[in-house]
């Protein structure tokens, strides 16, 4: 398994959002350089992190970006994201044509490793589980469809450029620094405020995984200069209810709970959960933080915002 | 089964290709307008043919000629198909993502039905048969990656502005009108001029299909108006030596046959042969010409250039 030197370049795309906060504070912890980009060429983690300022969905800045500060390693975080929205948001398609032109740029400027986040949206959300070279993709979403889409893209400029490309399938991830608008954080303030939390049914299983532990892994994977799909995912499921209950349980807030008060924006699975053989068998790694912490270390007040 | 009408409007790319050339032809027979582009705004099959002038690998020249047509179905058929290049040329890539720029500009033009031309190379060759929603897509080459990159990526684009996506995964066609530097058309020639025909074990069993009854598939799939990936197939396999033997019989040049004196340039897998249930069961198609009766319209003067 390969490892970061001090002559690795990373670049890390949306590297101010929710996912790429936690890379950023990761990658800290390797020798490499370590290069950031957003809109505003500015964000957190300072002192080793080279801010730039670009706009990725213009294909012509994307490619100048990667060809002046020519990455050993890319870790493409950057997407749509907005709660609820990012299901069928158009902005899906620009994402994906960005991430092209990044690709092809990356393989021009002689890049190495390529990572790129995808999602367990990805498979055919009916399987009875989650194997990352088994189980079929057959997305239900545009935002499946255009992730999984970018995942064979990145397929095929691997083989034309010889980088390595690795896709992280990203199962439910949380932390500090999420969105105030996603389950968690938003049951959590409202549980605070003493509010009604209204809720679906709650009973589907999901795999929730403490996104400083999906940096971990996700990082590793780019070091390791192993190709292929890999889970994003902790292997154990809980059902959302049972999430809920323990947040409100340690606020004292379980009566709040109105759980069937609300119906989902996206036909979901019953049953979301991460196979992880594959990330066990070749780095070793199982997921470190239990749902029991992530969550307790949510409800201190330094991790809320 | 949707059919077409005389309001129908059809876009066909790679015109003036080996394939476009009998998309044409068939679609005579439809009442649509046909409308069709090559770099040169000029090819065969006129009459009813609006031929237009345009290099689809720009993106801008392609949303404008799409834009300008309107068109109501587009069956795109442009790709790289040099002969022994395509599977690993870099210009899979432009093909790529001048598809991508296509399939944007004709869902912003109201499209209804896009029709891509797919390939057999795209499934795991290592499987034992090739059924499009069962098979894994696990593309060995580059040529292969970068179709089930667009196919993937076309799905999106249909579900974000609504229109009909199908892909037909082309199997081995041959016909009239193919390149002298395909292997029927050598191996003819080759005959004719009373030369070795130098050859590999040739043991590989091939699903060889009649390119007028490939065209046949595809047009009827287009207006169809049903989604989803199809192969264009005959369901009928024959070893390439079997092939090539009825060729050397029929001009009486058996002795000239050298198997054995050549090594592919592609591991290619022993059997390659499209399963047709889908198509028969939605379409009620199965191939009209058997190998023998296509192998001698080939062999007839006029089939020949």
């Amino acid at each position: 398994v390969a490892r970061f030197t001090a002559d690795s370049v990373v670049l890390v795309t949306g590297a101010s959002g929710f996912l790429g906060r936690h890379l950023l504070e990761r990658l800290l912890a390797e020798p490499c350089r370590i290069h950031a980009v957003n809109r505003r060429g500015a964000g957190p983690a300072g002192r080793r992190v080279f801010w730039h300022a670009a706009e990725l969905r213009d294909a012509a800045a994307a490619a100048k970006l990667v060809a002046e500060i020519r990455p050993s390693h890319l870790l493409h975080a950057a997407w749509i994201a907005t709660p609820g929205r990012f299901w069928s948001a158009p902005e899906n398609l620009d994402w994906l044509e960005a991430a092209l032109a990044l690709a092809r740029a990356f393989g021009e400027a002689g890049g190495r490793s390529f990572l790129g986040l995808g999602s367990c949206a990805e498979y055919d959300w009916r399987a009875p589980s989650f194997i990352e070279d088994d189980t079929p993709i057959r997305p239900a979403t545009l935002y499946g469809k255009a992730k999984a889409a970018l995942w064979a893209a990145v397929e095929a400029y691997a083989a034309r450029y010889d980088f390595c490309a690795a896709w992280g399938r990203i199962f439910l991830p949380y932390g500090p620094g999420d969105s105030p608008r996603r389950l968690i954080p938003m049951v959590i303030e409202q549980l605070r405020r003493r509010e009604p939390v209204l809720l679906t049914a709650a009973t589907q299983e999901r795999d929730f995984i403490f996104a400083p532990d999906a940096a971990d892994l996700l990082v590793r994977l780019l070091a390791a200069h192993i190709p292929g799909a890999f889970n994003i995912a902790t292997g154990r499921g809980t059902s959302v209810r049972c999430a809920v209950e323990y947040l409100a349980d340690r606020m004292e807030g379980r009566s709040r709970l109105e759980f069937g008060a609300k119906t989902t924006l996206v036909e979901e699975p019953e049953r979301l959960v991460g196979d992880t053989a594959k990330v066990k068998q070749l780095l070793g790694w199982t997921a470190p933080t239990t749902l029991e912490a992530g969550l307790d270390q949510m409800l201190a007040p330094a991790g809320v915002d």
